[in-house]
């Protein structure tokens, strides 16, 4: 997805708030948000709006000299996750369609960041989430929900490729992997995370935390944007990529930098951002399970 | 008040939507943003969010050569404004105490932008406004209502100078001051408007349009910044400024510019940004009737 007008907004909030978890005074706020306004007169709107987060957390780590501020609220993430996943298992073990459900429980995952920050009751939300999509009878209030189409493509696939998003999420992606092992043992899946700290996302340790590595292999991206960005991955991760029968990406920023990729993605996400709802035709807050298929 | 950092993201914002109001293509979008951000460079945050707002609005101006994008809205707003006045006099007449009710009206006739961007129902939303207000017993629920100073000062003043903000609501200042003009009709009361074309700030014509020259005279302040900020009026203004027995400044970009000034001012508005809710220390939303008493 390119980056859109209304992004630039949007970049000097993250970075504000960004330098602000990263204990900058003030000076250096303004530090910060005059470096994020010089680089972003260098930046092409044809790149995706991950592409400027990976510039704007550099400059609040070369500003605060803080390599990663957001680890306390990964951990946060984790733990609150971890103390609702029985609950979790619970909504799963109730319902028809386990394979749907851990769909969108790994989607509906994506508000645990929403709940570290604003102390949402979590499990209320994501009952709420649940109980809403599970009202619909069937997909037509639904723009994007391709889930037969995933179904059959699980089926086919031997090797799955996994993008992980952000920490905390991380024990809800575990639930799908669970499902999808389910089905099939003999499956290859790969947990994708980020190389270093970016944001809220997903690391090697985060992963493990969570418990992927029972149920996947932990890879790499070798990149440290707050997406994938195939041109800022390593060629390991590349050849990965090209050759899985399937790829899974969660998330916006994955979306992001994925959505004009040549080959065939599952994503699955939440439409947080206006401007992704927008580009994708759904509505904000949708939970969206979308087929991509270049051309 | 100063600019807070949290006011940056929102200068980007409203040049964007002005750029787009003012019917720049992509390009010059694009272009205006680049210069805002080198004039964020120098602007100083000891300095009030209405001169930044100046320095946006007259970029906007200088590269879509619009002078006054924001034309039809303001005509717009009129004519909204102009269309529920007899509800609005409903509102009053029925009321016990008429001098707190047009009080109210002014304020809440601050919602008129809202309606011209967004298609509220405006008449709905204005009688839910004065609802609420009125089912509160007394002004316990309210941060700051100073209506016992207000009333107070009225009597006492023989010449009041009323600072105007947006189109459409002149409307609802003229059923305030028609209310004032009933107390005691010698009273000399003016009603200041911009001199320039400033976002959907009321100018003269918008005064005239909405029947201010029945019940007052009208000035401009000498300034084409969308609030009162002393150094950028012209000296007349200023005189008056100074001179007059009691000042009511409406609207959030009055108060930006003047809450730190040296003579007593009433405030009235309506706090519809955060930043400026938590300078004051009300909720967002609040209606606000602020005696302010320097020192």
């Amino acid at each position: 997805m390119k980056t859109y007008l209304d992004c630039i907004p949007c970049f000097f909030k993250q970075a504000l708030e960004a330098s602000r978890i990263a204990g900058a005074d003030e000076n250096i706020q303004r530090r910060i948000l005059d470096a994020v306004a010089e680089a972003l007169h260098e930046f092409p709107l044809e790149a995706s709006p991950p592409e400027m987060g990976r510039v704007i957390h550099r400059l609040v780590q070369k500003y605060t000299g803080s390599v990663d501020p957001y680890l306390r609220i990964k951990e946060r993430s984790n733990r609150l996750a971890m103390s609702i996943l029985g609950k979790a298992m619970d909504i799963l073990d109730h319902g028809n369609d386990r394979l749907r459900i851990a769909v969108e429980l790994s989607i509906a995952g994506n508000i645990i960041d929403f709940g570290v920050n604003n102390s949402l009751d979590i499990e209320a939300e994501l009952e709420k989430i649940l109980s809403t999509e599970r009202n619909t009878t069937g997909d037509e209030d639904r723009v994007f929900f391709h889930i037969d189409s995933f179904r059959e493509s699980l089926i086919d696939a031997s090797s799955i490729l996994y993008l992980g998003d952000n920490a905390g999420e991380t024990v809800f992606d575990r639930i799908l992997i669970e499902e999808i092992r389910k089905m099939d043992g003999t499956k290859k899946i790969t947990y994708v995370v980020k190389e270093k700290p970016i944001i809220n996302d997903a690391l090697e340790k985060d992963a493990i935390d969570c418990g992927i590595d029972n149920v996947a292999e932990i890879v790499s991206s070798g990149s440290d944007a707050p997406g994938t960005i195939p041109a800022l991955c390593s060629d390991e991760f590349m050849e990965r990529f090209r050759a899985a029968d399937m790829v899974i990406s969660k998330g916006q920023g994955n979306f992001e930098g994925l959505s004009d990729t040549k080959r065939t993605v599952f994503f699955l996400l939440m439409a947080k951002c206006p401007i992704i709802a927008a580009d994708i035709g759904c509505r904000v807050m949708d939970i969206v399970l979308l087929h991509h298929m270049p051309g």
